[in-house]
This record gives structure tokens, sequence and C-alpha cells, in this order.
């Protein structure tokens, strides 16, 4: 956690000082197995890991990824961690540790960013992870760059599915984006299905411990983060295969539940909120010649392509766009 | 490299995927060493790696730390990279990879995108460490975080000087600082001095190969980022002892050259532009009980302290204060 530049920018040192010995206490933790040096030096440094490394860097922006109006500061530590993290869960990946970076505006004050901390510890916490450094930098607008190193055996990439593979999916997907459309409509908020997206939206959870069920057994697997469909078409792409999707299947999953009841209410089609209804579940899309525990079976890899086509009930097949953008968004 | 919500973000896929795409091409190394996935999965694969790893990330603020009035994108690729290399060089670490996230406002388009990587690039090759993976996003304020990793068997920590030890620096500390004063002020820029100063400013080099002759021989290093007199102060206060600079040692080491030339030119006492000149430079400070190959000595450790004073030539003491901001910039 480096303090650089930090006179040229016009803070005194001593609320620099304080600002980095205040993210210390919230990230800081002692004796953390594996972790040689943390926050405090020029670098962090990890003990050897005799496996591969696995490695990513997620940004959330104040404005285009966040709204304050709609998020604590608690919740954007908390999403902006897992965000990265829901990369080594689909490479199939133990997290490690983290190390953040972040860009403050002058409106965030000490509490703003004991709490924006907190959240990240937390995040942290749930995924085993601890933030051993990172970075403070002032900028007129507000960001939080988090990048996560992880070991895996067999790390699982988006390239491999093969036709004849099932297609499986896990956790749920499109509730998030059902919650920021509430958000952003002031709409049924009031409304249990409606809140229980909000809170998804608000606190996504990557899907680590399911992530481990991939090596050795999934072909292909990648996180949703831009959408159903659209996370479809990176696999595809990357395997040089066409993914169908089984309408059915799809639909029975998402069925009887808030996100059901919670696209009814905000009118919109359940299968095209879950297709097309954004990434912020974090759910984890893969292939694989066998079940996955964890994971629904959602469809077939076929040869061909690169493309995603849904199969529907009555037989009829279309191609999706993947490029097909959140038009409730 | 991620394409994360783009689609929210408004632009077109096709225009982020040729961004990508674009990304992929400067600064993908194919068959590098070490690197089993690069660009274009969920997350980078590094090969095992059989020491410690030292990890480090570093943020560039469009107007808090460059302005792009004075240096070009291809300089802001670079001095981002080597702003994060720098800790690496600290430390005694061999760097193996880096990370680059990019927040890019609407102002940078595809031309300055792609000289921001050729810097990028460039300066990946200087330090050999290719850049294996990212994210982009869109943001109103343009934004470059690099992380950086890194082995070493012994990486060398803030917290190891012992009175007796010397104190030593490599590299030439306060010429980026004076570039960027004669900038600001419009002064002297066709004096030969003056402009290697400049170029100084734009195109600082993490020392990456003085920083290997650390290990197993300094007792403790930083990299000078802050200003000599400030990150000093870091080393001291994380050694608890006093580092105590001999003037006419760092005047020596300082003179006969384009420092002491432009200091001249620009009406500022070289002492003092070498210790409050801000950090730019990436000078490395380090302390040992014996020589340093490719580092000068010009100091001693004392029990006591923390702090940092400087020894003048009539042996008159002063303690620094390690506050000291460059009120020249």
């Amino acid at each position: 956690m480096r303090r650089r530049r930090a006179a040229r920018e016009g803070a005194s040192r001593g609320t620099e000082a304080a600002r980095v010995a205040l993210l210390a206490r919230r990230l800081g933790v002692p004796g953390a197995s594996g972790i040689d040096v943390g926050i405090g030096d020029d670098g962090a440094v990890l003990a050897p890991v005799d496996a591969s490394l696995v490695w990513t860097i997620d940004a959330q922006v104040d404005g285009t990824h966040f709204r304050l109006d709609w998020l604590g500061w608690e919740d954007v530590g908390w999403r902006s961690f897992m965000a990265a993290a829901s990369d080594l869960a689909a490479m199939g990946a133990t997290p490690i540790a983290a190390l953040s970076a972040l860009a403050l505006s002058d409106a965030v004050d000490d509490a703003a960013l004991d709490a924006l901390a907190r959240g990240q510890a937390e995040a942290a916490r749930a995924v085993s992870a601890p933030v051993v450094g990172g970075n403070l930098a002032r900028g007129r607008e507000t960001s939080i760059t988090t990048t996560l190193l992880g070991r895996a055996e067999r790390p699982v990439l988006r390239g491999g599915a093969r036709a004849g593979d099932g297609v499986y999916l896990a956790g749920v997907v499109g509730m998030a984006a059902l919650g920021l459309a509430a958000l952003q409509r002031g709409a049924r908020l009031d409304d249990p299905s409606v809140a229980a997206c909000v809170g998804a939206w608000r606190r996504p959870r990557a899907l680590v411990d399911l992530g481990l069920a991939l090596p050795g057994r999934a072909s292909a697997a990648t996180d949703v983060s831009d959408g159903l469909a659209r996370d479809a078409g990176h696999l595809a792409e990357a395997s040089a295969v066409t993914l169908v999707f089984d309408a059915d299947l799809l639909s029975r999953r998402s069925s009887g539940g808030a996100l059901e009841r919670a696209s009814a209410l905000l009118g919109r089609d359940l299968l095209d909120a879950v297709l097309y209804g954004g990434g912020e579940d974090y759910a984890l899309l893969a292939t694989s010649p066998s079940p996955l525990a964890g994971f629904d079976r959602v469809g077939a890899v076929e040869a061909g392509g690169p493309g995603v086509a849904l199969l529907r009930g009555d037989g009829a097949r279309a191609l999706l766009d993947p490029r097909g953008f959140d038009h409730f968004g």
C-alpha cells in the first residue's frame, strides 16, 4: 500500500498515512498462511505456490459500474472484490490473495473509505483471499481496481468445448439485472422478490466453491459477467463450436422463485431476462461430457459455428445475437 | 482482457472487440516462457514459480499523475508500466508478467489506445515482463492501473536496516522533477540539460537489473518514488533507525552533469532538488553492511529515531522533515 505522490496531490501526509493505516487495520490479516509480507512494503510477498497461477484484474468505476445512490460503500467494496474473484471461479482456481488499487475523489471521506474497506474485507474473507497490498491515489472519479491471484492444478479455459458435451450452468442468472432495473425505475421495490433481486445486485457472490468442481471434468468454462448469451458467445468463439441452450431447461431452473415473480412484476419475459439480463450475478457457464456437481444441464454443444442458439420446446431453433444488449437496462 | 459490461456502456461490441484485439496484437507475446494463457480468457495462467512471489500494483490517473499536454500516449504507457516495475526492482525481484487495467474516457480514440499499448509493450520488453491480460472499462477519467508479478529467492524489505550499515543510492534523483517543473513553467526547454530532465520525466526506467544486486547483500531497500527524503523516512520508520545522508557524497554524485546544470538554470539548489525533488526518476535506495554493485554510498545508518538527517561538510547536522513536499513542483 503506497502513498505515492501524496504530497503533490496536496493531501497532508498525516491524512494519507492515516488512510493507509485505516486500510491496513481493516484489511490486514496477520499471520495468514502463505502471505510473507502484506500491506506496508513496496510490494506484497507470497510464499512459493506449487501449482499454476491464475491471475485476473477487474475495475469498477463510479458512474459506469456502480452508482452511490443505490449502493452503500460496503456494497461497493464487496462487489468490486467479487467481480474479480468470479474470474478465478470460472477457471477452477483457489483464490490466494488480492491487491486493491483505489482512486478516490474528494467525495470519499474517511468514513466512506472505512466502509469500502469493510466491504472488501468481508468479501475477501468469504473467498479466503486477503487483501495484501495496493495503491492509494487521488482522482476526480472514484474507482476500485482489484487483482486476484489463485492457484489451480489444471485451470479450465474457454476454448475446450467439444461437440457432444453438455452445457451447464451454476448460480442464478438475471436477478441482479432485474434488481438494477427496478432501482433505475424506482419500481416495485417493496415487493420481496424485487427486493431479493436488488440484494442480488448489491451483494453478488463469486461461485468459488462450485468452480472447484470444474478442473478435470469441465471441457471449458467462463463466468457470466456480460450476460448469458454474450458470454456463451465468448466461450463458443474460443472453442469454435455452437452452444445450444434448451429453452425448457433454462426456464425450468429459473421458475418458481423470486426471479420469475420479479420478472413478471417488472414486465419482462423470464427467458429474455435470463439470456440478456446482464451478468452481475456472476453465475458460471461450463461445458462437460459428464454432469458437474452443483451445475444444471441447460443445453448441448454442437459442431460448427461459432454461435449460440436457442432450442424452443416446439422444436423451433433460433440463433441468438450475442451482441444483444440489455434493452431493459 | 475482458470486455465486461461494454454493452451497458453504450459502445458497440465491434468497437470493444476491436480494441481488445488491438491490445492483444500490441501486447501479446506468443510462446513467452512461463506464460500458459495470455490475453483472451477469464484470467491469465502462469506456470508454477519455485520462488517467493513479489506482487505490486500502481495506478496513474490523468490529471493527477500525468498531463497529456506534456506527454504522448506512448510515454503514458511506458511510465505507468515503469512505476509498477520499480517496486519489484526495490525488492530485488525478477519481473515475470503484468496485467493492465485501463479506464478510458471518450477522448481516448483508437490511435491513442494503440500508442498507449505501444508504450506499455516497449516498457514490458525493457524489463522482460509481458502484459498477459487486463481489463477494459469506460470512465469519465482515463487511468492506467498496472499490476506486476515477480520472483525472488530472498526479497529485500524496508525493515532490515541496522546501525552501522551504509546508505546506498542507485540512479539519478531529481532530474524528473526538474523536467516537470520546466514544463510547468515553460522555462528553458531548449537547453540540452533541461531537455534531458524532461526526457527523464517522460521515460523513467525502473532499475530492475540493479535491484538484482540487492538480495543477500542489502539489509533494506525501497524505490524513490515520493522523493529521497520522504522515501528514506519510510525505510527509517520500517527499520526503526535514523538514515544520515552525507551532503558531500550526495552532491558529488549529482554534480558535473545535466542535473546540476538544469538545477542552476531553473534556479533550484542542487541538494534541495535531490532531497525533495519528487520521485519519478525511480532511483533505488538501500542499506547494506558492504558495498553494492552499481550503487553509490551516500550516508550511514545510525541507531535511534526513526528519522532522516543530513550531515553537511562543515559537520553541521540537520534532521530532515520527511514530510517536506516539493514546494518547487
